[in-house]
């Protein structure tokens, strides 16, 4: 927080800024972390206290701006994100971080909420700048994410020991290139609901209106309800645009799952955000939005997911986590649809391309140690820099 | 183009990247200028090469992606401009600047054109860095534009000779503050046609078709058509909605226009281009686009244009330093209808908001000193940053 350029000018605007509030010079990082681009600043460089780091972000990125002009924010919902990182006091983890999602033409922070590619930015940002030392091949970075307090493991890309510039890992969503980052999950079963599959079935007969479908329900990441394509005259390799023909249906299962998963009950109004709900299908050629062709032997298993009330046009991280974890169940849809695999890496075939999970360890209900799910991502720090906000009001 | 991250890096990735070409680290400065923002490169730190420039650029903005995900670029054309800088050898300039339009998911530069609003940008720039000295109360960068060749003048609010970090000076488009910025043409008059007014008259009847309005054919800043709106039962207040209606009307006239100002003959080819076509009336209180009041008294006369086939959301700035060039000569459709001023400052209201040019010395034809127009800017330092490149390829 130093005044770089205040310490040169006495200008009638300036004195009159500084009345009204401190405008400041702030070091910052600018790292992309999959689909995401985050400003990452130290926790040690910005203050302590939520309302003045807000106001001070507010500024930064131009946020009361719709296109954030006047500011380093990309007035997108993937571009206007930042977080606050610094090393943690808490014992067995490595980094804390407090996650912000800057308004986009309104002077309002969204502090709610945790974003998995900041995490992956988070890790590469903390092995880059010495926040964690480089442990061989792969550095592990646990990270505590403050709004939600979440726990997230960052598994950065550190051959010998050296933090590379910059990688070949992708991403569905983007063509560009980074270094790998895993975003790993600890002790995702039953987060929600206490087990693994709520109803103690692998897989079982859901009933909707007219609609019976397989379907497996399972608790792993986030609480899904998974269901057989073809129950559907589907396949899990349709467009977007074509299974949005479908989405009715889809959503009503998904209000039937809910009341089997003990999500709610038959009498609560039905919620939308829980389970998450999708189709899954054996492993087919097929084409991404992009219009990339995935060929069959590409992928382990083919899965569309919603996303609310549209088809998600790649597929959540905490959804990865879950559709990966039943394929190693045997008995779930998911393991009878998928491609038999010898190792605990599962390859999601979405409509944005194909996203890698590996899984390894025991399951939590069978003990310790727990099962991690890990998804491989990319990540690539862009630029350091010194931003000069307007004064703070 | 110090290789900052690749010093402490000797990955396979890495390896296999500097074989293809190298990765740069490469200081640059994010500099608003009116509507845009710009990144700004001192020539001294980026390659003479052009086509090894563009490669930096393209990797810088991370220009393939269409969201430019992966580097610094803003994904929009106001948000994916670039220019070099640097001191010139020319007599009677300051400052060459280059200006690079970068590709938005394309690895393309666009170099053929300039943009003002960067102009005032790396006026601002220039000062700050210490380019240019400070000269008082307002500084003077005589800027050269690479591509065009266009020499414009910068005026840099400096007061008491020192650099503001902010001001309160605003444009149309953006409510953020900066420092105030003058762009200034220099002997605008007749830059096409080699005469002010291309006709010989101050105002003349124009006809097209079952059209017959007054207009005024000017050459200042660029060539332009300025009909009085009340021939065309206009205000000049409209919205851009409204005016749309009778954009038929305006284009048919901009084509008749080209013929007396001698920009085309009868029988070549309609160019939508030259003349800009625009519509004039009295100041009268209306809304802005964003919904803002403009009182009667704030602006001196009301304008509308077009841009090729639509209607301009502001004003150009070249269609600014024409329309207050003709404010101030008797006898034009533009004096007639504007406010009486006794300086030279003429305030346009425009769909966008009220643009200010400020006018000085007798016109270009009536000899030395040239005519001085400048349009009102305001420019702000957003960032200063070590932008890390991926490899070249």
């Amino acid at each position: 927080m130093r005044r770089r350029i205040l310490d040169r000018s006495t200008t009638p605007h300036r004195l009159s800024s500084v009345e009204e509030g401190p405008d400041v010079d702030i070091k910052a990082t600018l790292v992309r972390g999959g689909t995401s681009k985050c400003w990452l600043f130290s926790a040690v460089d910005v203050p302590r206290e939520r309302d003045t780091l807000e106001a001070l972000l507010l500024a930064a990125y131009g946020a009361a701006d719709r296109r954030q002009i006047d500011g380093v924010g990309g007035a997108t919902s993937t571009t206007s994100k930042a977080a606050v990182v610094g090393r943690s006091r808490t014992p067995g983890v490595d980094v804390d971080y407090l996650f912000a999602q800057v308004g986009i033409g309104e002077n309002v922070v969204e502090w709610g909420s945790n974003c998995g590619n900041c995490a992956t930015a988070i890790a590469l940002y903390a092995v880059t700048k010495g926040l964690v030392p480089t442990t061989g091949d792969v550095t592990r970075v646990r990270l505590h994410n403050l709004n939600t307090g979440a726990r997230l493991d960052g598994l950065v890309s550190t051959p010998g020991g050296l933090v590379p510039a910059e990688g070949t890992a992708t991403v569905p969503g983007t063509e560009a290139a980074g270094v790998p980052v895993g975003l790993s999950f600890l002790d995702a079963d039953g987060g929600t609901t206490g087990r693994l599959f709520p109803t103690g079935e692998r897989r079982q007969r859901l009933v909707s209106g007219s609609l019976a479908v397989e379907a497996t329900l399972v608790d792993a990441g986030a609480p899904l309800a998974l269901v057989t394509a073809a129950d559907l005259g589907l396949s899990a390799t349709e467009s977007v645009e074509d299974l949005r023909s479908r989405l009715g249906d889809l959503i009503d299962l998904r209000a039937a799952a809910a009341v089997r998963m003990g999500l709610r009950t038959a009498d609560e109004p039905v919620r939308h955000a829980v389970p998450k709900v999708g189709v899954v299908g054996p492993p087919a050629e097929h084409k991404t939005s992009e219009g990339h062709v995935v060929g069959e032997d590409e992928h382990d298993v083919a899965v569309r997911m919603l996303s609310m009330f549209d088809v998600h046009p790649v597929i959540g991280l905490t959804s990865a986590v879950g559709v990966a974890t039943a394929a190693l169940e045997e008995g779930t849809v998911v393991a009878r649809a998928a491609r038999r695999r010898t190792g605990g890496t599962v390859r999601l075939g979405t409509p944005g391309g194909v996203v890698t999970v590996t899984v390894t360890g025991p399951a939590a209900t069978d003990g310790a140690p727990r099962r991690e799910v890990t998804v491989q991502r990319a990540a690539r720090v862009i630029a350091d820099a010194t931003i000069y906000t307007p004064a703070l009001v």
